[in-house]
């Protein structure tokens, strides 16, 4: 999450104060124009797709026996996201949390549905930061509701096997939808950690020969990127566990194998966060040990010339003097008695140098 | 909290040593002269308002049916205190309690009432940091009695929502009122986490450019009230844990969904003070990085110049000296033959340089 | 505790070795020469003070059904320690426990009785630093021992109010008694606290703007004193927790509800502890910081005087050579074209300083 | 693990997105050429051994009364992963972890046999670094099945004792052969553990004296060494841990005592690995404060070299001046005296470092 | 533990990769030749001894009523100790531990004996570390089998009770035995926690004040010698408290409050190891600043010299220069204005440094 956004997202949250619990106010960037709803409707043999249809079309088909996906794209009408609420005797709480972006991943239990938050985090390659989008998801008896931002392509693998009836999928209930869509959001994360990795990598290489003010900035960003998917995946991690130990009939036995092994890719890249984030604690520490060892380095030329010519250039003040009685002066070979004596001074502090191994 | 408030408030503390327990001292600073006692009596239907009122009024409509909210301003009145102890039949730790502003967030229940410490931060735009405020909630049968420091504003949203029977509010019970007021102090924490937000985008954004001493002052003192905050919604969170989970008759059922979501609000909260915390423990460290990379720049401009003059000054010094045999000096271009001589000095230090990368 | 004594102790600690567990040993410094019996014997109506008394008018009292408090003073008199065992029936091992002053806070249940050990932390002003002294409280059915180091006035309130009878206290059982006495201890901690509190301010006030190196010295003082303090406090709050939740019949249920009021005060005192440690680990920075910061502005005007005169003397040196062709020498004006470049040189240095913001 | 691997793999791993859960992908890198299955069946009295043999050998074997161990070197070969996976009967997402070489170590439990998934870290004496190979393990009934990325000598020790009838091994069940298998691993990890202690020793030696910029390489490299090991050591410790406490009718009684025995080597090696995680710490911080030692004795000579020249270099610049009007130019002996000056300056300030005990 | 042995013992640790599990392996340094056992049987009446005896006779006195104590001095006799596993009947595992000297300390418990780890640390004056010993008890119905790596005095204490039938020790069974021998061996630790606090203090006295080279690795020596004594303790806390709440019937319940006793104890030791840890902790921070507070001072006198001394001899050299047109060399006072303004510059500067508090 960006530092602009996110100070605007606490601005908004604090809008909120006054205002009755469970009142749905959407405090997030309202990234796309219009609130566009598509369903997809299936049992194990038909398959019927509607586009960009309405909220009455999906929930009447969820009162059907197939499985029923209503996605909602978009999620700052809030008219569209109460008449949801209606339509679904959905808790007054549960649309608060679906609009309020801020919301951190949770999964929590209602007698007819089971409503679980999730982040997505996707690598901007403009803004070259990590973006965070708010997920929501119904899961019911017959119907599974997603609330998506803005049109993303999270879904669209899960929409594909769909349509090719590939894989276990079609002849599978509600809650298998959902955990599909739960798996994809959490695949995604391994994008993220990926770019994250390569950004590491480049920096690291070159850290110790050749370390550069940007890179202190880039290793900062890079901090701040983990720090938004550590907020993301942390909470998961319970949420996924919690969902799996759930007794709620909504979840099947058969999910719940699947949803250990989503639990498992959750500790995975939490796992790879947790590396990078050493990493990047060594990398910072790398950074000012090399910048220091660059230092010591300029200081040590400066040290050995000034302390090589100093006094030599005190030697050669001393016979610049003008007093009219000075001996040496008067020698015929006083001048290259001089450059000995320098030239011993100078080898001197040369061999000194070389056995404190400074040269 | 301000360093001198802290220090008078231990003070206070001390000198309660000696005394019996439960016998309540105010320990924090008169913020106001009068303690002034505003009754708020509804039920679904009606609505009664008597600002300015006597105890004693409060606590006759506390026995009707109707939810009676006593809203006492002011709590260094320990005669005050005392009579509504006898009023309400309170245990006497509860009073010790009620008036000891350094008593951190709790929540406990006795027979008759669930006693709540909160703790309202707010920003006081003079002294430029956070303001803790002593709030305390007596929830009854039928009645809550709300306990602060000072007449402030931070429950006038609910009075609004009674008032103009907005929402739920007027429906329910004592439970949700306390709830709202509960809910009223934890919105007023995302706008102290706003301005700390805002301050933290002010100086992070000029800090690895052009960082100033003053920077260094100001990240302390946002580490303090980062650290107030912290020690003011840390022990909520297991409060309302704590309220949500007990078996206490005063809560029912539907309310503790409100509080599931107010506990979300405050891991909300504590997430957010949990990542300034980070983001001000790396700006330390940003800039700590940056002032000594200011030092670094300016090292190696005293060492650039120095190790090029140096010997260049030792050169001019031997044909300084006076000595009468020195042929160098009689050369007709002994004085162009050095000047090439430094020339080639000086440069040979430059590339050195150069390919050292130091300039 | 002061450096010096804890070696000595741990000496005499070590001196145990070989000795058959449960054989006591008093290891701490002899605090005064002769142990002192002090008994107080109450009902509701009646109370009996005897000062300087013997062993077996205490334990003839407690016998009767009043409530006794015997307070010995003094704990390295092992003879009369173990008439204690004998008269009151006490385990070897509370014997050991009870002159072994490294025994870090616990409370131990037996069949008969309470075993409570407890540190009083007291300010010591000649020098300067928190001592520490070691007290045990055995409670049983009718009466309550303590022992303390020397005689101190920690216990004189409690004694106060016993004699004026103000309060609960003399309408209650020995556990009521052993309660206060404990309360009397922590209520000392915020004694200790505060002083604490005031050197922080102390050196907090000027540390940024003139730091001393006995500042550092300070500050680790003060992390020494909290390191006496945090373990004083941090086995406190187990140990009034465990006596709270304890099925001993010694306990009963109206002192639990002050128990919890006691571990209240502890938690609060951990909180300004561990608030303290960290203020303190922030001002170690804060030094450091701060010095560093004067030796950047130091080497700053170092490196402006040098890298201004440097050139500046080269320059001079050359028209200080001998050589016989010279041209500029007869030049009329050479000498005042010099002082022109030289200024030149200067300003052009003192400008880039000035562009550089080094000046 | 080296860096460049751990972003392959991360690439690979996202590379699964959009695929259905419980699909095997495999995505380490290519070991070696052919996967090959090699069998040993055994009882008390007989041992049969099958080198390079079918699935379908192994797995009719399997059926047998008799301890069946199929070894399959390869995992790339998904075909023949599935083969397994259809005549054992094992679960997709077991197949989907036996390929998955970025699946942390974990031990599932399916009715009718049991998943552990291990690593095996050696030391790579070319790359100098820690190799990471991914191992799993199933255990059924009469056989257990061991999947290795490439042909490795790790289990060599086991075959051995198999054939030399050497121990108790033969006369057990397969749960004793997996226990021999886990062991076999674990008792690698005290190899690799020493290369590292190795390493540390090699630097640690001359770090106070001799510092070198490659030994904060060398340190670096063996973090991230002791990270992988932590990564692969860490979670085995649960695992261990739960297949001992799991109530699984494959694991017997006699067993477990032996697991616990393997828990604490895994207790053993991580307690070695956060010993020399606390060296590494150590080492850090001895080598930045080694170079800053040897930094602050280059400025030493360099300030008392400087002290002591320049100010007789201003002494020997007066004399140098031309003024007509210089009395003490003209006097016999001022030269003298000038030396004599020089000698008493330069004199005190040596005994001034002295006293200061620079020097 | 000193680095070279720890070194060896990873070496041979490894050297049993490949042995089946169970199989006694020493792999400790062979402190002593020859294995010798002492024998000493008593009862409350009766004791006899037998030094330096056979196996055979411990063994039988074993299976009388009386309370046998057999201490196996020499671990390194693998015969030996696979005979005691014999005739007492222990398992495999055990046989293994005993001779493992890198077993970190643990209880274990079988049907017919308890088997109990320990470590001692005793200071090795020659080396001036901290030596590791092994330790092993086996405790069953009458007897206690002792296993030290070499004979030593830690058991003479006991020994010395057990002859003068002093204390409680004579008339108690085995169980109190095997306590007696724990508390012997935690009453060592406190003997060299004592001489680190002896360390400690010396250096912490001149460390402000006088902090050398030496220093440094003396603090780093002692970190070494606090995590030998850590990683002997910590585990012992979970092992003593693993014995008291063990429901096997060889610990009787009077030993367990003794128990409890010991158990206090080790959490004593383990508060001072972490006081000292932090101690040193802070130490290694003192000595940095302490040196950085010398070099900046030394750096300072670099400075205050220099600043000084570059002006005025750049003003010297300019009177130096040979130009023919310098009006000033013929003032008549020129020279003594020269003067004039050099100590007016020398004087500004003093001036200056004293308001910026340099000097």
């Amino acid at each position: 999450m960006d530092k602009k956004e996110k100070k605007n997202k606490a601005k908004r949250q604090s809008a909120k104060a006054g205002l009755a619990p469970g009142t749905p106010i959407f405090i997030g960037e309202r990234k796309q124009e219009k609130t566009r709803i598509d369903v997809i409707d299936y049992d194990e043999n038909t398959l019927h797709e509607f586009s960009d249809t309405t909220l009455e079309k999906g929930a009447d088909l969820a009162q059907t026996g197939t499985v029923t996906w209503i996605n909602v794209n978009g999620i700052h009408d809030l008219g569209m996201i109460e008449s949801v609420g209606k339509r679904f005797n959905l808790h007054s709480l549960t649309l608060e949390d679906l609009v309020n972006t801020d919301q951190r991943p949770k999964a929590e239990m209602f007698p007819s549905y089971l409503f679980i938050v999730l982040k997505i985090i996707s690598y901007n390659e403009t803004t070259n930061a990590a973006d965070v989008e708010h997920v929501s998801l119904i899961l019911g008896e017959n119907y599974v509701i997603s609330f998506l931002e803005n049109e993303g392509d999270v879904f669209d693998t899960v929409r594909e096997r769909l349509r090719s009836a590939k894989g276990r999928i079609r002849s599978m209930k509600s809650d298998s939808l959902a955990y599909a869509l739960m798996d994809a959001v959490v695949d995604q994360y391994f994008l993220a950690v990926e770019r994250i990795g390569d950004f590491i990598e480049n920096i690291d290489d070159r850290l110790l020969t050749d370390p550069r003010p940007d890179d202190l900035q880039e290793i900062h960003r890079l901090k701040r990127d983990i720090l938004s998917l550590r907020k993301a995946v942390w909470p998961l991690r319970e949420e996924v566990g919690a969902i799996e130990k759930s007794e709620s009939p909504l979840i099947r036995q058969e999910t719940r194998v699947f949803l250990r092994d989503l639990y498992d890719h959750t500790i995975q890249v939490i796992d790879m966060v947790e590396t990078f984030r050493d990493l990047l604690g060594g990398m910072h520490d790398t950074y000012l040990s090399s910048i220091s060892n660059r230092m010591n380095e300029i200081m040590k030329v400066l040290t050995i010339i000034a302390t090589i010519f100093i006094p030599l250039t005190f030697i050669v003040g001393v016979y610049g003097m003008n007093f009219e009685h000075m001996p040496e002066l008067k020698w015929t070979w006083g001048y290259y008695l001089v450059w000995l004596i320098m030239f011993s001074v100078g080898c001197g502090m040369v061999v000194y140098f070389k056995r404190k191994k400074w040269i």
